[in-house]
């Protein structure tokens, strides 16, 4: 078995108004920065995976996001694996 | 004014409990995933940039981060900037 790690981000998809990010985008104009725009919040998550190999990493994960973290109706998912652990004291 | 698209990660830092991953790690675990360890989750925000260029745009960014996106005490934050605006319709 070898170590791992998963950045996985979770982002509602692009058809669906993002109340958390317009709330945010307002707030960054009252803070006088118009330049920025298009706000959009999603979740970010980060873990070790333990499996056989890259392949495998990836089918665990992508089976974590369909059955807990992501809402596949509303959510856009991007997963990211890298071989090694990256948390050194968690 | 160029366009560039900014994404910025938040996350807990390492020495700070993250209560909300270790709920979904036992969420995961419960799942018959005992392979997904160490999970950490954060905020993951996209947005546009109107800037002279890649550096200016940076420095916007980061000052969002520091007035409003992060808590400079507990969090980190990793920012990518890219040019072009990769959200079609928002």
């Amino acid at each position: 078995m070898k170590h791992f790690t998963a950045h996985v981000t979770v982002t509602l998809r692009r058809a669906i108004l993002d109340v958390q990010g317009k709330t945010v985008e307002h707030a960054l104009h009252s803070l006088h920065m118009p330049g920025l725009q298009h706000v959009r919040i999603g979740k970010h998550v980060e873990m070790s995976v333990q499996a056989a190999d890259a392949d495998h990493a990836r089918e665990l994960v992508e089976r974590a996001c369909q059955q807990l973290l992501a809402n596949p109706v509303m959510e856009d998912v991007a997963i990211t694996i890298t071989e090694g652990f990256e948390g050194d004291h968690v």
